[in-house]
């Protein structure tokens, strides 16, 4: 499902979240939810949830509100979880490592197929049944599996020459934990993971008291 | 320095970002910058940002723009990152050894001082200088060095808990790493990183074909 207006930033970062707390009202067993208690758990207003789903084609009803399960699984079509992404991990540092743990991933759609790295005594190891594979036989993995995303956990230096081979070897999307944001010359999604933007975010609470 | 009116969490979350892009500009030597110039560079409108500053006094001077420095040096105060803050990591897994090696944090103001785990094979040791110490002594830690955050990277199922405790030992804020939004007993100000928020929007992108 593709949409037909151009969606502001600001909605497309409301997904994530609307799909965060729909899938745990699901869990708890919920069928459906009105704009207003969606609204409540979203800190956005009704008017602006309805807005927001607009941009969809819209999913409530007048006077029921909103199917959780259908709900969800529209947020998924959009996502295209529902296909699932097939995902490699680059750079199987400590950060590589902690991701290919991270169980939420799989959960969510998201397969890891290999990770890569430079380093002899890294390769060939397995991490959370992942196999650590040489960044030569990269192209070829890719081109063969199909890649769809790559997770950069590498260092800054190097980040943007192994971006744009990558996106030359297929892959559709880069998730990029690097401080430096990435350009590649054919272009493809990127997601700056700013790590540090969440914690000046306390800082600030903290500063301000801000007990929320 | 504190705000007198209450801060919508959209202008929080965009402070960070002002203070990147400001960094960036001034390690490229520009001193100042129109409002103009940083609404293209934000992705927000310039009455946008006046009105972000608005809320902490108004930084900008009229057919002058924005002084960088200044305007850095305000946003400091208000993260409250000039002072410092002193930080732990709690749980010396992948996750945990990744932010010890993450230098950006030390450059923003955020000393790590230790990091506690309850493995025995694990403490003792040292991360990227940083020691790797018993949890049953985090309670003498925190009061003695006066700790006002700890980076929690811990298993869902006790997280809440050892929030609780460190609470109450003083800790000021956390910042949260597993799946699960934590409330603490005692309010204290709460950052939960998702980091499938941000692979969900990437797929989003890949799945709608936005280049950007």
């Amino acid at each position: 499902m593709e949409t037909k207006k151009k969606v502001p930033e600001v909605v497309i970062r409301r997904l994530p979240r609307y799909y965060r707390y729909l899938s745990e009202l699901e869990k708890n067993g919920k069928t459906r939810i009105s704009s207003t208690a969606l609204s409540e758990k979203m800190g956005v207003t009704a008017s602006q949830i309805r807005q927001d789903f607009n941009y969809f084609g819209g999913f409530g009803q007048q006077g029921y509100g909103y199917n959780v399960k259908h709900l969800l699984n529209e947020i998924e079509e959009l996502l295209g979880t529902t296909n699932g992404y097939k995902t490699i991990i680059v750079g199987a540092g400590h950060l590589g490592h902690a991701l290919a743990n991270y169980g939420a991933m799989k959960r969510r759609g998201f397969d890891i197929m290999g990770m890569f790295d430079v380093a002899p005594e890294k390769i060939g190891r397995e991490c959370n049944g992942i196999k650590i594979m040489d960044m030569k036989d990269i192209e070829s993995f890719i081109r063969e599996k199909e890649i769809d995303i790559a997770m950069l956990t590498l260092p800054k230096t190097v980040i943007e020459d192994v971006a744009n081979e990558l996106v030359e070897y297929g892959i559709k999307g880069l998730w990029n934990f690097a401080y430096v944001e990435i350009k590649t010359k054919k272009p493809v999604p990127v997601e700056n993971v700013h790590l540090t933007d969440s914690l000046m975010t306390l800082a600030f609470k903290i500063n301000q008291k801000i007990d929320e």
